[in-house]
């Protein structure tokens, strides 16, 4: 098995709504990201309300897998989250899955606290892969959809940002995508906040994030970016509810199997070997969404 | 009431599924693009199997809306629509209305025929309004919509092109568009076709067209406008039913009482007076949609 390299920490995003063959598929490769199955595997289950019974079919698949340590951290409040002893079990683990729940529930109990660092510190300093799924992948957001649903068209005011982990800094993370219809509610995001860019990521499928390298995407569905940085918008002077005029939206469909790199990147170690160089119109995009931020 | 102005001849697309109330509305818009009610009015039903019944509520809203010259061609083919008389009638409306149904139903009745020449000639010479619901907004493409239906992404091949009346050239024009959520439709005919621009008109909504000048968003959605033209795809590598990959897709939302005009157009007549001077983003969309074409 390739040793990791600490440069090369990478983030595994999925899109919630695995059923079980699709987990195995999409945890296999989340095994590979964290080094093999003889690595240290963490779950962390706290935006579930029921979090034994959300973390239960994940630590199956692991068990499936090969995966001989594998444990779920005991986190249900913010004193669990900065005890020493779990920090250190996140710093030490080489894959770390967030599941699903609520990721206000998730950030409430473990933002800002030594779990949150250690983190980061597992990303930044052992190139451990993170991976979330439904809520735990929305959570990797610096500003996260804290929630918010629209109908037909995107509105003013419907859809909250709250602060999230920041393992992406400018990249609002949506999941269950076309499933749930919600490209409405990243550009209502998008209206609002036009620097910010937004991913959603369809069930069963995951965005593969190789820090300072580029981007995969794999499983069954697509992740649609959206890209606001030109856009005209009459926002901030429309009502609450209103929905927007949105002028020069930039969008990119990405297909499983798509995979870029930065035209100036290092050879990928994480994502495939077959990565093409982006085209000028997605650099901006792949390039914050792989580059490392101020606290990892 | 205004003289109509040959060179003033406009579109009214409508993205169908009229309640009474709201059918009523757009038509009073209708008849003022007319040139007010004691105009020509003639609605043409051939996109439907029951014409009396798809056309019955129409004649009722143009009767509340005090219009007294309004009649249904009588059109159930090809024979039909060759006829001098119907062709006359059609020439001499100063507004026209095709209402839902089929648009390859309407096409295969009407399509090249001397009706279809003499839409073309009331447009062009007498600058009516030439308006159409649903299907009949659809027949207005060049290229139209032919059929096809895909889920949760874009697919190759799953949707098709007929050749529609081409009263617009280089824009497929799709309805129901938010309530059907149509988006990844359009999107299978951009990737296929990125010199054509895709415009999807929401339920109760409707786009006017005044040729040579702009374009007004009427009614209680959006209309949403797709632009291929810089788009990277790999549509012709994938197998048919696949998604493609799709880089640099842009995308505009105008919601109703957007009203934006080409820079260099005269003063709007048809259109709202507040027309903004298109942004740059805008204007090569605007002019495919407001110019002549071979035709008319």
């Amino acid at each position: 098995m390739e040793t990791r390299h600490a440069e090369h920490g990478c983030l595994f995003i999925i899109g919630g709504d695995e059923g079980a063959k699709a987990r195995k598929r999409l945890l296999s490769r989340f095994v590979d990201l964290a080094g093999g199955s003889d690595k240290r595997f963490l779950l962390i289950d706290a935006a579930s309300q029921t979090p034994e019974k959300m973390a239960r079919p994940y630590h199956e698949a692991l068990d499936e897998l090969g995966v001989r340590d594998h444990r779920s951290l005991a986190v249900c409040c913010r004193a669990d989250a900065n005890d020493a002893d779990i920090a250190a079990q996140a710093a030490e683990a080489d894959g770390i899955l967030m599941t699903g729940g609520d990721q206000k529930r998730l950030l409430a109990a473990i933002g800002g606290t030594a779990l949150d660092q250690a983190i980061h510190a597992a990303l930044k300093e052992r190139g451990a892969c993170i991976a979330g799924t439904s809520a735990g992948a929305s959570a990797m957001s610096g500003h996260m959809l804290g929630g918010g649903h629209v109908e037909l068209s995107p509105e003013r005011g419907a859809v909250t940002l709250a602060a999230g982990l920041g393992l992406v800094q400018q990249v609002v993370i949506d999941q269950h995508f076309a499933q749930r219809q919600r490209l409405n509610r990243l550009l209502s995001v998008i209206a609002q906040n036009p620097w910010l860019q937004g991913a959603g990521i369809d069930e069963n499928t995951a965005l593969v994030v190789e820090r300072g390298v580029g981007i995969e995407v794999v499983g069954e569905g697509s992740v649609t970016l959206v890209d606001g940085k030109d856009v005209i918008s009459d926002i901030a002077d429309i009502r609450e509810g209103c929905t927007p005029q949105m002028l020069g939206v930039r969008l990119h469909l990405l297909p499983a199997g798509s995979c870029f790199m930065l035209p100036d990147a290092p050879a990928p170690r994480r994502i495939s070997g077959d990565a093409r160089k982006a085209p000028a119109v997605l650099t901006e995009f792949i390039h914050h969404l792989v580059k490392r931020n101020p606290i990892s």
